[in-house]
Parts: C-alpha cells; structure tokens; sequence
C-alpha cells in the first residue's frame, strides 16, 4: 500500500484516535482486577447501557467475534440465521458462525443489503418440520455491508415482523455510529426493535474493541461463559474498555461517524458528473460503491488503495474514515475524472 | 480489589509497560494494510520466527485462543490431546477446546503440573481401536500452572517420546518467558522439540498480545484460515505487533520475566522461615504455592489480593509480574509472617 | 394415511422386500464378530467395491448420515461444500452438516436440481482469501431430489471440472439405483468420476441400509473412527450387510429401481393428456413433479398420499416405489384426470 | 471368531431373538408413513412411556447416539457432564460427545464404576465462575460397564443430590434390562429419580433398536430436532418400532435379562473355585470380570472369545447373553479350570 495517499479501501486502514491511545496510556496505573472486574470495564459498560437502554453490555476484541457470541445468545442447536446474501457473518467471517455455533445460515440475495419481511417470508418454509434447520434469528447489519441504512420505521417494521413470527432480531452494528451519523438518530433507537447487537469501536477510530449490548434481560446470564469459551474473554480488559471511554467521550464516536460519512458524501458528489460512474446504492454511510469499467479501476489502484467489490460486474467500493480529510477526497475525485 | 497494596493474585493483574504503550503510540501513523500485512506485523514476526527458528508466528488476542489455534493445527476429529489435570486448557478455558475443536482431552493427573512420558504411556491405549478417541497431540505448559518448568533435558525427552509415538507436541507457552528466564537458556531451546507452541506477551507486560509459533513448514498453510475462523484475526494488528516489537526490543521480554521471577524467589526465601507455611512446588517461575492455615489465609486476604488455588487444602497462589517490587515482596512477606 | 391406497408420497411410504427380510432372518444364525467384522460385512462390502470399482465401503443407518459421513472425508475445518439449493444436504438434514462438521454450505439455484461448470463457478471466489470459507467439495445427487439425473457426460464433465479447480466431486447416491436404471449403465460409470459417493438401500427396498462408497484410497483411513464418532457404527452389522447382501443378489437393486421408474414413467404417460396439469421436470428416475391448481390438489389428497412440494406455485411430487404397480398408477392417473 | 463354541465376548456377538425377527416380518405390509408417523411407533413409544412413566420416547439406531442425543436434551454450550473413568461415553464413543455436542466431559475415577454424592462433589468447584465449564447433567450407567448396579436407594440418592445441586441426571441403559432383572424391580423404578434415560434393545436380543426416553416434559420438544440434526431419524421406523414391540410382548426384555444375568452367576459360581481366579466386581447382571495370569488367558482365547479388558492387570471381561446356555457355560468354566 502506498502510504503517501489516503486509503479508500476500508475504515480499518486508518489508524486510531489520538483520544484513544491517550485512553489507553492513562488506565495503564497500577494493579486492577482482570477479566472485566475493573472499574474501567464497569464504567464504560454502564455507559453503554445507558446510552442503548440496554440491559448488559459485554466487551470483546473483533466484529466476527462480537456477531458470533451475540448470535449464540439466542439459537438452540437445530435453529437457523435468517442473513442476507451480502452480510459479512455469511461472506467474510470464514465460516465462523458454522464452525463455532454449528448452526446453519439461511441466506437471502438483496437488492442493497437490506433484508425485509417480503423477503424473510419465503425463508420460513418448513417451521415445525423435523428435517428442517428452524429458522429463529433474523441477522441485519447496520449500516449494511452495501453502506446503506434500515430506516427507523424500517427498523421498527422488522422488529414487529420478527416478534409476530417468533423471531428474534441480531443487529451487526460495526458500523453502527454511521448509520446513527446519517439518520440523525440516538443509539437507543437503533437498538429499540432488536434483541442483539454489536456496537462496533475498531472501524470507528479504536484499535481493537467490540461491545456486544443485549437487550433483554433474559439473555444476559450465559454472555460471561460463551464470551470465555470462544475465546473473547480480555485479561487486562481495561485496556478495552478504555477505548469505549474515550468513544463515549462527548461523543468521539457520532463526530467520527459524522466526518467519514461526510466525506463518503463529498465523494459521491464529487464523482456525480464523472462519466462512466455509476454509483450503485445510496450513500447513506461511509461507503460508495461505484462501476466503472476495468481500465480505469487499474489505471486508479495504481495510486491509490481500494478493494474491486464485484469483478465481473466492475463494481469497487470506496470507503472513508474519521481520518479522511476533504484534500484526501478531492484528490482522488479528481483522479476518478482524470481515469476517464 | 485494593489499590493501595500491589496485587499477588496474578500477573495479569498488572498494567503494561511503559514501552509497550509507547510502541501502541508509535505506529499509530497514517494508514496501514490490515489483518497484518502491514509492515510492523511482518517485522514482529520475522523477529519471532528468527529468534524461536520458526516457520512463521501468528499473533492472536488472548492465550486461550493461542492454545486453541495451535492444538487445532495438529488434529483431525477423532484425535485427542493427551494434557495435565491441571492444565489451563482444561481448567481455565470454559471447555474451549471441545466447544470449538469438538476434540476430546484425556486428562492425566501429576504431581507438579508437567508431563512425563510414564504419565503419558498409559493414556495411549486404544490406538487404532475406533471406539475411541486417538491421541494425537501432548500439551504441556511451561512454566507450568504451577509454577513448574520442564528441564532442557525433560522437553528433549518429551519430544523424543512423542516422535516415537507418532505424537505431536504443543506448548503452551503463557509464560514462557518466566521459563527462559529461570532456564537460563534461549525462547529456541524451549521450542526445539515442539510442534507447535505459544508465547505469550499479555502477562509479561503487554495489553493484548499473544502468538501462535509454528515450527513445522507443514503447519502453516491452515493457520490464516484457521485463525480467521477462530474470530482471532485483528483487523488493525499493527497494534498487536507493536506490542511484541516493544517487547522483543533489547529481550524487554526477558528483563521483565527475570524480575518477575526474582521477585517470586524472594517471596519463597521471606517466607521459607514462616512457621505454619508450607511452599508446595519448586519455585522455577513467577508463582509461588504454599499452604497455610484457613484463618491466616483470610486475615491476609483483607489486606492483600491473591487467589486460593484449593480451598479443601488450605492451598493459595502468591505471583509476582513484571512491576513487583522488591519492598511489594517485602511488606507481604511480613504480613504473611505477621499472620501467624 | 390411508391404506387403502398405494402412497406416492415417497418411496420410504413401502416397505422391505421380502428378500431384504429373508436375507436379515437369514444372517441371524450364532454369534457373529460384532462392529462389521463378521463375515457377511467382509461380502457385502467386497461386492461394493467390485460393483463400483472403489477402495472401500462402510455401512450406515440413514441418508443423512451417509451424506454427513462422506462428505466429512473431504474437508478441513475452514472449508465449505457447494451444493444445489434444491439439496437434501441443504433443505432436509435439519443442518446436520454445519452441526456435526461445522462446515459451510455454498448453495446454488438451479433450474432442475443439477449443478453444473457455469453454477459452480460464481461460488468459488475469494479462493486464497482467509475471510472466506474455502470453497472444496461440490456436492451433487444422482437422482437429484428433482427426479433428474446427470449424464455420464456430465458427471464426466463436473469431474474434469473439479479436478481442473482443485475440488473434490460428492454424490449423494441416495436414489442412485434409480439413475442407473434410467442411464442403463453400471454403477461403476456413475462413480467414476466421483471421490466419494453414497448407496441407498432404504429407498428401494430395504428397512434401514445405506453405503458410503470411498473411491480414493487416500480417503479411507479415517473412516472407521468418523463413523464410529458420527454414531453410525452398528454393533450387530450383520443386519445391515444382509440387506444389502439381499439387494446386490441378481442386482434386485436394479429390478427395483427399473420397476419404479417405469411406473413414474407410466404415471408421467397418464396424465400428459390431462388438462391443467403440467409437469414440471423431465421424468428420470422415480418421481414425477407437476403444478396444478390448489384445489384439485386438495381433491386428491383427499384419496391419495403425496407431499405438496411448493405451495406457492402449486407443485406436487408423485413419487413410485418398488411396490408400485401398474393397477395403482392407473387408478391415481383416473383420479388425476378425474379431479379437473 | 470361532462359530464353534458360544463367544464370552459380549452380549452384541449374538444375533436376535426370533421374535424380533418375525415382528420385523410382521410389519413389513403396505405402506406406512415415515420418521415415525405410523401405528407401530406410536404404539411402541406409548409402551415405552406406560413403563416407564415417562413424558416421551423416541428411537434411535443405536447405543452411542441414543446417549448423545439423551445428554444433548440438557446441557447448553458451556456445561459439563460428570461421568465415570470407566464410562461408555467417555471411553467407547470416539469422542462422540465432545465432536457432536462439543461439551466437556468431568471424569471421575470409580472403585466399581458407580457414581457417589461423594465423588461427584469434588468435580463441582468453579460453579459460576466464567473460566470453568459447568457442571449440568451427571451421567450414571445401569448396569455400569463393570456389570454393577445402583440399588434403588442409591438411585434415589443420587436423583435427591442432583436437585439439591441443580443437577440433571441422566442415565444410560444400554443395559437397564439386566439391571431390572437384577434388581427385581419395574423399568420405572429405575426411572424415577432421572430426568432422561436410554433403554438398550441391541444387547438383549434387537438388532439394532435403541429408545430415548424422557422423563420431563419440559425435555421433549427439542428431541424430534435434535435426533433428525444428530442422524438418528430412521425413515422405516415401523421395522426399529417392531424391535421394541416385540421386547416388550409378554416382557421378553425381562425373561432375556434374568436368562443372562443367570447365565453369569453360574459362570461366576463355577469359577469361584478354580484357584487363580479373582472375580473383580460383584456380578449383578451379565458380566463377570476375573483377574488370572496372562498365560492362562491367552490359552483360553485360543478356544473361546472374549476380550482382554485391562491388559497390565491381567483382567479380563466375560459375558453372557440371551441365547447363552447352561451348556455353554458350563464347557467354558470346565475349560477355565482346565486351564490352570
């Protein structure tokens, strides 16, 4: 990678907040119980209790981990995952959820991420019937892997749909700050309808720090234990809870959102009058996903460092962080204009 | 906990060296490839593959996935690994390895934490049989939980056993620089007869840091996926790496575990004239273990933190870190002499 | 269910044939070696391998632990199958693939059941990247669960793909008697390009026999211990060997699958002049799928057994059996005509 | 094997009673419904359930599989099962829970294969503690593979600390008729301080029919899931149904287990005298273990099979079966003596 321009490829190119090493370096004084027993762990998951009106709140390292031991919280052995076609537990976790939970995924192709009840529906067959996997909990992602957002009426539609079918709702919110950052909403109301979901830190300025929120109470009790067994539990988890901290500081984490989402915007006006781009869903985060025709998409990735979303079909995703500046925007429109 | 007193319950209840938060601080600059093709993870785990005479070091987040990484380098389904009764892998991992290896451990029972082959032997029946679990893999620890370190010659004789057996040999290596440094020998001489081993930096000062070091070319192809799969792959590992690269600059590693170790010998000796206190095992590492009678134990646990290792035997755990002082050991030694 | 009526709900409505129960009494003479080395598994076996040209072949209980069993022959932990949407594997087996192995499913739409080159392609993306689950096993059915069978060329075909690919070819021979019937081939050109296939004795005749059939020598070590861990090694095995034992005698395999074929055929003959029904697949094995309208389909359920195959769009399976006769496909086609 | 001479080897050696066969025969007429929808489950269970006044039982191929999926009814992913060294599950099934359930097992050497409050207790320390797996279900034999039994009273004991621990109990019956026998007791005696159990066909005249019987309502949604998930749903259930149904006919169960038990006291009484041979466990159902010099058991096994069950202590295990006769034990004590 070039280190002389600014990565397009992905929030996790980026470095982290200086408020967030800071956090780091000012828990680093003396002793402190290990495995979440400190007052650090204990503050910043208060917080985000309150900010969710959530019932627990349970620090882990990574997305994958975070999405497998919020999914294991609700799935019995023969229960199945209602996910899009496109959402990151099934195309980028490795299999994790099959390997570590053993349930199956019923994966449902979407015109831009988004999962609905029209499309949920045709994945219900079956209910009741001994060889079929159940299905049980239905899996969105916040903003999407697509860079699009469930509305909040969407969101409230899903949450009825799920409860009058018997399914619970898993919220993936690694990009979550962004999806509150477009919709202008809190946290809390993002979280209103869903029974699960993961706040994501790492792609939003911190170095490595998930919280997993429950919602109900009555899924609180096994999260200590499966956050053990599969292999999340930090010792010295102060040092994650204080990247929370500094998040939750006058709200680190909606002003980061915020900026990457305006940049990603920036972006799609800049390349709007662009001939031969065509960008492929609403910039409703920090993405853009925008095809071209191949030549330009190498003659760009020569200078600049961004991931081809879709070969055949020409599609490259370009993705702003809280460290993109307008300069770094600008430059690289003006490249997309000059690769025609 | 108090935090008036330095805690003696475990080395993870220590914060990170001042080095180590600085490196965090260090290569937080600008963009970087993630998942580790950046150039700080290369340059940590070249270092690691040089100075263990690796074929490649993979880092991972906390010493219960680096065990459950490594093992699973080594076995097919129906394999087995063959570990001490007192193993961190059976006790202390919330039953990781069957949940997400789904193999079988044969559990031996010794009389200081470490293997022998007489110990092993017997555990091998069945070879063959297909009603039962093949073993495949020996783990040890070392240093041990007991505080316990195989001998140059004890891990050469193991490694020859296992080779003759068509076993493999795993370390778990949590502490493995507190056995360099009471071994006085090179992190090389302790892998030399291994398959696989870890080599932990989050309880000698890191925050987060451990590595899965592999010794056999054969093994290495896996390990991305595996890891990956394991929810253990970071997306901004630069930090990760940052924290071996501290560690490894000028064997801060080894200057940590001496004076770990140091401190526990110290511990040892101040009470070794302490009537009513009996040490229980060889004090090789950073842990002390010693019996004392249940009302000297509470009357020392209101003022000092540390753990009770067998509650039925009157049995606690005393450990020393990297941050010990000599007048830390010093005061504990006079109130453990106090409480008589 | 009535019994007044021959079932076309499925070809496990029948029962045994009188030769599966004779040859079952027939074994149950002394004691015999438990755990298939008794000598009836040694013959049953042997005439497998010969019949099919394989390395070696096991018995089990039921399809789904067939299909489980030998597809577990072929898969690292990290690695995913791609089947056919349409797939038992995918839609019956209550996820036991991802429960029992913890692999990924990569499932496919197709227009008949039948995978093909162009199918498989689009799911083999992200080869080499550790997000992804490895794509490594194509697994089809011979028939499909569509009634369809693959040409020798095809399969021929799908071979020379999947070695070009580095994947491994699966065969789901659940119904592969009644592809051998209606190819007029031998068993031996269906498994020729195949690494590991199944046998199914339930479906045509027998009470409860199934065979994995091994192709590759390389494959066969683990197979007594995947059993055994599977739950699928039957101590009395003599049992399930006879059945078999009874199927391969004067092929009654092949009387048997020719016979139900030919009554689907008949059945498919009969209603092609009855208006408003149309059948949906070509008719290559024992089924026979048609749409018609809801309520003509709750007329002859009224009467008849059968399974509504997709509700939505009105289809139905007819399925005949061994013990399907002439007389009963006749009276269900006077019915089928009769309900317009 | 030697067809000569009746094998000591055990109680899965011989074939099946022909009454079993001939139900097997008996329901071999028309069609039925599948998976258990036909009369003769349904009437095979309700018996099953009337004797053991119980909430539901279902069928399963065989012993191993019948054990997993009775211990699969109780336990959520990080719980542990406390089960004897000696143990079938522990021992005999390659790992089977470990790989399918992926829970712990806590294993518990035993003077006599029998669980104690006792011996329980010490494997209960870390409840509540996120590091440990925790204990849920213990699991007993009856009769244990030692040919032990539990009295009533201790049963009763062990049912009482259960609850008193929030314990499930679960016990595996591969072998319960000959417990019953023993004990003289009804089915659902042994039944009534357990919350799921298995009782054994196989070993006592079947060929391959093993029941899971639930004891709890609170149990018996999930079975139908997880039996179709763990591959034990057969297709033709009529033919496993007819096994059970022709057992429980005028309680040939019983008059099968008393014959064998009476069968291994003559055994045991005929060697009480033979000097050398030291009978290791009291003989309380159809095994007899003796300890004799390894010559003299390697002379034996020239003429007779049974197995070698502790190789180093020269112990060696013989059973005896339904169809075992007074003659054939009386040819083998003969040749016991003859062989000093």
């Amino acid at each position: 990678m070039t280190t002389r321009r600014k990565s397009f490829g992905s929030d996790n190119h980026s470095g982290a907040h200086a408020e967030v090493i800071q956090a780091i370096a000012a828990v680093n004084a003396g002793d402190a119980h290990p495995y979440g027993a400190d007052e650090w762990t204990t503050r910043s998951a208060d917080e985000l209790n309150s900010v969710f009106n959530a019932a627990a709140s349970f620090f882990v390292f990574n997305g994958t981990a975070a999405n497998v031991l919020g999914i294991s919280l609700m799935l019995r052995p023969y229960e199945a995952v209602v996910c899009a076609e496109s959402s990151h537990l099934h195309v980028d976790e490795c299999g994790a959820i099959e390997r570590v939970l053993g349930n199956k995924l019923l994966v449902v192709p979407t015109p831009d991420g988004k999962l609905t009840p029209d499309l949920i529906g045709p994945r219900l067959t079956g209910r009741g019937d001994e060889h079929r996997a159940q299905p049980r909990v239905v899996a969105i992602a916040q903003a999407t892997e697509l860079g699009t957002c469930y509305s909040l009426q969407e969101l409230a539609d899903l949450g009825e749909y799920c409860r009058s079918q018997g399914l619970t709702l898993f919220l993936d919110g690694a990009r979550l700050s962004n999806a509150a950052a477009h919709l202008g909403c809190d946290l809390a109301d993002l979280a209103a309808h869903v029974d699960v979901l993961t706040f994501g830190g790492t792609k939003n300025g911190a170095i490595a720090a998930e919280a997993v929120v429950v919602m109900r109470d009555d899924r609180v009790q096994d999260v200590p234990f499966l956050r053990k067994q599969q292999m999340q539990l930090g010792s010295k988890m102060r040092f994650t809870a204080a990247q929370f901290g500094a998040l939750l500081t006058d709200k680190l984490w909606l002003r980061s959102a915020q900026h990457a989402n305006a940049m990603a915007l920036r972006l799609a006006e800049g390349i709007a009058s662009a001939p031969g781009v065509t960008i492929q869903y609403p910039v409703q985060s920090n993405a853009v996903f925008a095809a071209l025709r191949s030549e330009r998409i190498e003659a760009l990735r020569r200078e600049w460092a961004f991931y081809i979303w879709n070969e055949t079909e020409g599609v490259v995703r370009w993705m702003t962080a809280f460290d993109t500046t307008s300069a770094d925007v600008d430059a690289f429109v003006a490249a997309v204009h000059a690769s025609a």
